[in-house]
């Protein structure tokens, strides 16, 4: 397993290099939550992401919740851009034991999830596996517009003294046999636009917490380094994270699928309902490469890898 | 196998039930080559479609070749809709075994083709199969722009009377190794801009040949007829087909996987140069419910079952 993370980390590394640089067409390449892209007079805004039996949910996960992952993690990506959804495609490879009414009530799900959160599905493609015991495979692609006032909330737009905002808590999300949360996703759309109301552009940056909590604030902080040229950190206050009910603090930076937003606000902006300041943005002492350390009782930790890769 | 085509057609059957009636904001739903989205005050199209290891291409197939087929046949749903590229995304999923070069070189090969057919590659997802020999799996969803007079060409516009034109030679594309045209698709879309700059409103319908000329040719008919709510069926004349060397009629007719365009022009208009005319539309005899029939040699034969469904 660890193999396979490995190429995946080298694809991903690799394919920012192959796709993520910018152009009059492409304003924005591979590398935030969604690419923005400029067809004909206007901007959208396209990502895709795919779950694999096995890999993002268990063999004989009920199918609804299979799809409602796969859609739900695509419009995540959606609100993490400050953006509106629009429509989905989705493309399936079915096992080839899988009945054909398991395989309609799969678009059927993949339909209602679409269409309850406010993207419905367009398109679709399916095959089925020729070799026994084949994962079922669901790739979803969805499309976004940019709001009315043309904001669009990147992950690289944090600056030093930024305050941290969650947008709820996080935290074992797979649950003790696998079925938890991470199966039953809340695109945070709404919340995001109701911070971006409030704050217009003061909402300097914005990612979802797919990850793990510690990779994902150590993210942001790295691309918006990047940004500006000089490397930024995010700090973290142990006792300020919000964890779900009989969560450890560690469960909380490190499990992923949280799928809630972080944010990062310019300093002394208001904090709106629903959301909770749990650090800043600061410049590292010189020598200091962490992108996330967490503030634990005093000391400085390392939370820069906690979290985990899933592709 | 067959019990796996069966499951495609009935999910397919079943996704243009849940998926391809039109709305507001999806004036084209799924059904088409590509559905049409209104994102914010823009048309975009999109589509999506997936290659996988066994099913689209053998195990061995070069993996340059491979994600040729993976993006061309995406771009080639954009040439029949008279539309223009404007970037795409691709999932994979890898083989458990795949080295970190070869997962790189697939990455390369997407983002040259997709580079070469003017539809950048921007984003993307991996994951990697977490049993043996589970398949390469590659999924590439496509969007595209209409043209500035806003012509879009729907495969349902053809009308009683039209003109049935093909944009080049069609069958053997697999060859006898496997590895024929059907893995070096040219998709059409400078061809298809220039049918519409010359012929406008008189291009009616429009769809690329993918599988088979016989039972796309029936397609078109079928989907003209319930728009005109009169039942339509093509008619080929079977000495006009233009065939590859080599390779029979029936194989012309059967084949599949040749993307050239197939179009419906008003009666009477002139045939621009590298067109064919190679039948038209009427309508049928009472009773008759074929979609395509080749009138070869004096005899008419039903070929709207000529060709393959490969999902």
């Amino acid at each position: 397993m660890s193999d396979g993370q490995s190429i995946e980390e080298a694809v991903i590394a690799h394919a920012l290099r192959v796709a993520g640089m910018p152009s009059a067409r492409v304003p924005i390449g591979a590398g935030d939550d969604m690419a923005l892209v400029n067809v004909g007079n206007a901007k959208v805004l396209i990502a895709v992401d795919q779950v694999v039996e096995g890999v993002h949910f268990r063999m004989g996960t009920p199918l609804d919740l299979v799809a409602r992952k796969a859609v739900a993690r695509n419009v995540s990506d959606i609100a993490a851009m400050g953006a509106l959804p629009a429509a989905c495609v989705a493309s399936a490879v079915l096992p080839l034991d899988m009945s054909a009414d398991d395989a309609r009530a799969l678009v059927d799900a993949v339909a209602h999830w679409a269409r309850l959160f406010d993207c419905p599905l367009v398109g679709g493609d399916t095959a089925v596996h020729r070799t026994p015991d084949a994962p079922l495979t669901l790739s979803v692609t969805v499309l976004a517009s940019i709001r009315a006032d043309g904001i669009v909330v990147r992950r690289n737009g944090a600056c030093a003294g930024d305050t941290l905002l969650i947008g709820g808590p996080v935290g074992g999300s797979f649950g003790e046999d696998g079925l938890g949360r991470h199966l039953q996703i809340e695109p945070r759309v709404t919340q995001a636009q109701q911070l971006i109301d409030a704050l217009g552009g003061k909402v300097h940056a914005m990612i979802d917490i797919s990850d793990g909590l510690g990779r994902d604030a150590a993210r942001l902080a790295h691309a918006s380094g990047i940004r500006t040229g000089r490397a930024l950190q995010a700090r973290l206050c142990a006792t300020d994270v919000p964890l779900h009910g009989g969560v450890t603090l560690r469960q909380g930076l490190c499990d992923g699928e949280d799928h809630e937003l972080l944010a990062a606000v310019e300093a002394g902006a208001p904090i709106p309902a629903g959301w909770t300041a749990i650090g800043s943005v600061r410049t590292p002492h010189a020598g200091d490469a962490r992108g996330c350390v967490v503030d634990a009782l005093g000391g400085e930790v390392d939370a820069s890898e906690f979290g985990w890769t899933h592709g």
